[in-house]
């Protein structure tokens, strides 16, 4: 059933994430969003404003994975490179895109002289992509093959995911069921990798955590079929009330 | 120069990150750190709680970054497997570390049935490994080479990065300053782009902002001459103004 697995990576392009300057927020974001619509996100990678960091690292992923989609450098300045760098990766060349030309002459329509040089680098497209629009912003992404370029700024990357999504493949969605309990990981190891033995259909992931009112475990059941996920979490909760603890369903 | 020049990439071991249902506070953490010490953060992977893929990544990183530092994977549970991806990446055995079992009978000295099979893997460590030790966890991460293990929940990897960071070279500090306006970025971006022409010792980065109270610009410069520093972030101040746009100095 190949057409059920659909698998993504995501390559965030910055320097500003890498000195620490911006903590970024499109990871987990767009790691939710996928898995909600049953694409599988498998790797994220993040790298420096450099066209050669950028053009190995989407050639490694957009071979191996079904959808690769970048965030960042698509703006105006000297330091957005991300659409010179898709193009070098593809092979292809870059010019400005008519319909991405028109949506910025209709943005600065009423001040044409602000549409300046620098802007109008905005609608430069690798030859071959087609735009992503979203409602925040005049510029748009593109697409190239299975790669969607977005931008880095969350509220315009969010929109453009919106644009995005009804065009993708969908795979089965992975349901997931959490479980906690005021108990040491290290207390139930062994019952767990059992568990993990006879449900093979399902992922089964061990959370600690340390706070200031306690410790404990949360663990989560994955699956793409829930009535397997459903059985090995009722099994967990039977674990955990055998080895003292109170399970506590929690919501995925 | 080259001893001045220290990089290092990051391996994030989690499906949790992939699935949306942790979100990474890790990166950002590390990333502000090694900047603050000189060191280069060049790179930044997650990937799933696979072998196959935590070894790939980790040898490809490895051999192009002077230290990797990885978080999560290194508990008592089935999930757990950073330990026998670094023994294998490595090409090495792996077996019970004297001392890190020396910690964990010290731990459990009180019930030492509590030091059950499943918690006795915690003190497997690669041949040849040394142990990274922090103050909140009696499980120790491990060096191996250029290669940093570390925890994945948040304090207990802030606690191993101060064990690590009196052991590393050090590189020439990077300063950042960082100069906001409210201004349009593509309406500064010609002036910016001939002002990183002019200061190439420096790296000039600008960030749009869009918030409720309007939208603006911050600008970065970098560089490990602090006077060549300063001097780009007052021909940016000055350049600002001639556009009509206040700039502020904000903390870097």
């Amino acid at each position: 059933m190949p057409s059920e697995v659909v698998t993504a990576a995501v390559l965030v392009i910055g320097d500003e994430i890498l000195s620490g300057r911006t903590k970024d927020k499109n990871i987990g974001y767009i790691a939710d969003y996928l898995t909600a619509i049953g694409i599988d996100l498998k790797e994220v990678r993040v790298v420096s404003d450099e066209e050669p960091a950028i053009v190995e690292a989407l050639n490694a992923l957009r071979a191996r994975y079904t959808y690769v989609f970048t965030t960042g450098g698509i703006g105006p300045t000297h330091d957005d490179i991300t659409a010179d760098a898709v193009a070098k990766a593809f092979g292809v060349g870059i010019d400005f895109h008519p319909e991405a030309m028109a949506l910025l002459k209709a943005r600065f329509a009423g001040n044409p002289d602000e549409l300046n040089e620098m802007r109008r680098r905005m609608a430069r497209v690798p030859l071959g992509g087609s735009l992503i629009k979203n409602g925040v912003s005049a510029t748009p992404g593109f697409r190239m093959e299975n790669v969607f370029v977005m931008a880095g700024v969350p509220s315009i990357m969010q929109a453009m995911l919106e644009d995005i999504a009804p065009k993708l493949k969908r795979g089965r969605v992975v349901h997931a069921l959490t479980i906690g309990a005021r108990v040491a990981e290290g207390a139930i190891a062994g019952a767990l990798a059992r568990l993990q033995a006879d449900h093979p259909s399902v992922a089964i992931g061990s959370y600690p955590f340390y706070r200031p009112d306690g410790f404990g475990v949360q663990l989560v059941v994955r699956g793409t079929d829930l009535e397997l996920v459903e059985g090995a979490a009722a099994a967990i909760e039977q674990m955990l009330r055998h080895a003292g603890a109170e399970p506590e369903r929690l919501s995925p």
